[in-house]
């Protein structure tokens, strides 16, 4: 399957390219609003794999070519992008699979919290600025960048899952388990988002009120 | 110390209750609005220990005599009875530090949804409600009733807990870790309860979308 991480040069979107390209067999193509900057991503992240006797080839191309190319694309850009991101690829989705992993949140002095568009979340807003027939899937809201790109770590995570497309829901919940340590869950439809999103603020401040727990996830039992 | 369950009749306090009462020499008020139907309940509740080999005696009371005996409130009621189950006891409250559980939720035909009320929170609104003085704790919002009340179920979940006042944060850390296979985390302020709230709508939906999984808590790590 191909694969492109939209603003995969950074944050999440790095650590899903390395863990897919090391886990599974799918094809990872880096996008980005600028393709050079896109190759350069993709070659350092060959390189990280190359050092771990990992031989893949990654691609980087401007957002429009890579998801032109893809099966499934994920929005791996800051929540205030989203919308904009999805305009400038709209005309290349065609078949493929929409996955929205963004959050919006807003820092004050307690902490982190969910701040979510009018339309109720993020993933919401991504339906809202996707062609009609495009499937939209949210997932991978709760992974900690910084410990996903570190392939020296093991993860153990849950991923909860939303959509109201069954077959897109389970073509992501695959991608999603192709990753060693990650377990993903049905959090039912689209509706049931902000739920899942709101998480992310939580483990944020979890992280920063407890010596010693920093990169959470969270695990359903 | 002296915890009063007000509301500890059902649903989260019974489990609170029996589990306390069976893992640590805290002594147990159920407070209830009919102060027979308080009786009966700590009644069976000693019962259900004294199978289990534990001699405890747990009191029974109405909600004001409930609260005036105790050092620790915790306000296990419905959200939509919060404001007034504090009313009724205001005068009692004393030295007492209030814990509240409550999370306000909305059923549809997707799934459960996090319903806040105006001020941001449940949690917050027992700020709002309660005299200015008493320090709020909001903890025990996570917690799956059916198997807090199973003693036969071991338990290992996180207990994310919010306040402004650090001192009564610190106590309601301390009870909650006093419950075999609870972990209290600090969630940092008040103003960060609604992340935590919200979670538990997200744990019921997924029990309700994923087969084999019921009663869940969580775990950071």
């Amino acid at each position: 399957m191909q694969i492109a991480l939209l603003g995969g040069t950074g944050d999440i979107g790095q650590g899903l390219a390395l863990r897919w390209a090391r886990d599974t067999n799918h094809d990872i193509i880096i996008g980005s609003r600028e393709a050079e900057k896109a190759e350069t991503k993709a070659d350092e992240y060959e390189t990280e794999l190359a050092s771990r006797d990992e031989d893949v080839d990654i691609a980087g191309l401007a957002n429009p070519e890579a998801a032109a190319e893809a099966d499934v694309i994920v929005l791996s850009v800051p929540a205030y992008y989203l919308s904009d991101t999805i305009d400038d690829v709209a005309d290349e989705i065609g078949d493929a699979v929409l996955v929205s992993p963004a959050v919006g949140m807003q820092r004050d002095e307690s902490g982190v919290h969910y701040n979510p568009p009018g339309v109720g979340s993020v993933t919401a807003l991504a339906a809202k600025a996707a062609p009609d027939e495009v499937p939209i899937v949210g997932a991978f809201h709760n992974l900690a960048a910084g410990k996903l790109a570190n392939l020296d770590a093991d993860l153990d995570w849950d991923v909860p899952i939303v959509s109201d497309d069954a077959d897109a829901k389970d073509t992501v919940t695959a991608l999603a388990e192709g990753i060693d340590g990650i377990r993903a869950l049905d959090a039912g439809d689209l509706a049931n988002a902000s739920e899942v999103e709101s998480m992310t603020p939580l483990l944020i401040n979890l992280a920063a009120n407890n010596e010693g727990m920093h990169d959470l996830g969270v695990k359903f039992h």
